[in-house]
């Protein structure tokens, strides 16, 4: 076992604090990894605080981990010592069911485990990327290029490929107009991911605050929501729209600026559930859908692209002292537009 | 203009009656149809009795419509005085708008004309099936193929399309599981056409009344969905489901059955909304769709289909005097599974 440096929470209520966590002796298959970053998700805040149920204490969330290779176990081929290299969501799954077979690890059919607060094969509970190292299996290891710095690497492996799949699944490219509900973390890197793939892209925000953000970003049009008739004036206009807001929005408003065989992805789930008119389906053909991160070959795609592209994340690194403001400030929504957490602070 | 036998209605609260009203002369682009048979669909009934709101009366619906060519206007290319044709949902469209371009005229931006109950191009009201005859631009009339007797196409001109349109879109084939809610005149046909693509298919209906008809059509499984448990039962297992009913089921339970990636469409649309829990949607990246009958493309594609195959929907020949009661078996769910009009004796 390899004791190393974290920053965790000892409950639900306690402020995260400096804590030592054990990670797995180097198995023939496992990758050790020394994190140089983490980001800040807010999955991580509501998972800490159990707002998305009950978790064992102690616990270290993050999962938008990027750093170097520092040791590979003797069966490892896809990566060497020296290598630059993140993790996202998950560390693991079963590799026997359809989904697995078919390189749809997030989807596997006994539940994934994820990169924190997952039971591991082990018995133990895995810990996220607020921490010095981490040991992963090489399947769930991607490869950062070259060209992408780590800490704007790092949201890439959430916020990046949660915005990515959907964009791909759906055909955001040439021709299409797309939308993008929210601009935070998730919304600001579906605006450049969008823009990069060759669509016309169109954020709707509540208010202007980021409009200006938004064009620079690359999107042809800011429509604040909360002005009056905002969305009526959008009638059929979408072939896509990617949700990033967990808040319960009016989904018939926003289903009807859908053109004809449209498709609304979430990527927010808002915990109760969300009236639909169906005749705004029927109409048109239109779907309302939802996606959850993406699968491992997917993931290495996203990071290839955005290299490829010269596109990543807008970030404000920071030291561990202050993630406790920062979880208040991700809260508030005054973060533009990822929190990312040096490791060297730890 | 002609003068034409037809049955109908005066008022939404008064029995069907035989009737007389006026086709338009053959223009130039013009399709002059002797009907042979008219199909008895629910929405023939939701409309006649402005349970979808005001219409003007007198008003003779039908859409499921065949018949035989027996004039051709001077531009007319496609269709011959003799041939075997058929009329659905609509019987015109702007033509010019994007859908219409791209052979979408179900989605046409301007609203396509609809077979009865719309306002035509020259300010009349469209008449519907329930007749005689019937003047059609030639563009929204079908081909029938002479392996089709005439009383058993006219229920795929709307039912066969309605459910024919989904299962290709969402790829109803080898392979892939497929699940029909309610086996009525929709359901059946989804059945029927589901199993000829290839797809193993099961029926989701209340109660086991129609469970040999089920197999007798080629579904593998039917599973009675009034038995406590019985969707639980089938969590994960679907790639589409393809919903005819129009009443208010948990769609959160049916999304439940859903495989990744899989879609559950509503082809019948309840009038109140329907709550969807968004986290059924992001676990596994499944979609709720609507989708609204077809295109003329896709509705000839259809009926060469059915005729390759050598499937048709199972029909119950009704003379006129049998409308009103018709009407009353079907709302009451009596029929197998589709009543058909024999227009001779109108």
């Amino acid at each position: 076992m390899l004791t190393v440096t974290a920053y965790g929470a000892n409950s639900a209520t306690s402020p995260l604090e400096p804590l030592t966590i054990e990670r797995r002796d180097v198995g023939p298959r496992d990758v050790l990894i020394a994190i140089r970053y983490a980001g800040i998700c807010h999955s991580d805040i509501h998972t800490i605080r159990e707002e998305w149920g009950p978790i064992s204490f102690p616990q270290v969330v993050g999962h938008e981990i990027v750093g170097e290779v520092v040791e590979v176990g003797s069966e490892v081929t896809a990566h060497a010592v020296g290598d630059r290299v993140g993790v996202g969501c998950m560390v693991n799954s079963c590799g026997e069911c359809a989904q697995c077979l078919a390189g749809d690890e997030h989807n596997c059919e006994k539940g994934n485990t994820q990169t924190y607060g997952s039971v591991d094969r082990d018995g133990t509970i895995t810990q996220g990327g607020y921490s010095t190292h981490v040991v992963v299996d090489e399947h769930f290891v991607l490869k950062v290029p070259e060209s992408i710095p780590y800490e704007a690497a790092a949201p890439l492996l959430c916020a990046g490929i949660t915005t990515y799949s959907p964009l791909a699944r759906w055909g955001a490219g040439p021709e299409k107009k797309v939308a993008v509900v929210g601009m935070g973390g998730l919304g600001h890197m579906a605006v450049k991911i969008a823009v990069a793939m060759g669509a016309d892209v169109t954020v709707l925000s509540r208010t202007d605050a980021k409009r200006e953000d938004a064009l620079a970003f690359g999107a042809s049009q800011h429509v604040a929501t909360g002005e009056e008739g905002a969305l009526a004036g959008l009638a059929g206009t979408f072939d896509l729209i990617i949700n990033t807001v967990s808040a319960a929005l009016d989904m018939n408003a926003y289903l009807a600026t859908l053109r004809p065989k449209g498709t609304l992805v979430n990527v927010g789930a808002p915990p109760e559930a969300l009236p639909i008119q169906v005749f705004s389906l029927i109409m048109g053909g239109r779907s309302f859908a939802g996606s959850n991160i993406g699968s491992i070959r997917e993931t290495q795609d996203m990071l290839d692209f955005c290299a490829e592209q010269g596109i990543a994340p807008e970030v404000e690194v920071i030291s561990a002292d202050a993630i406790n403001d920062a979880y208040e400030r991700v809260i508030a929504g005054d973060v533009r537009y990822r929190f990312v957490i040096d490791t060297a602070t730890l």
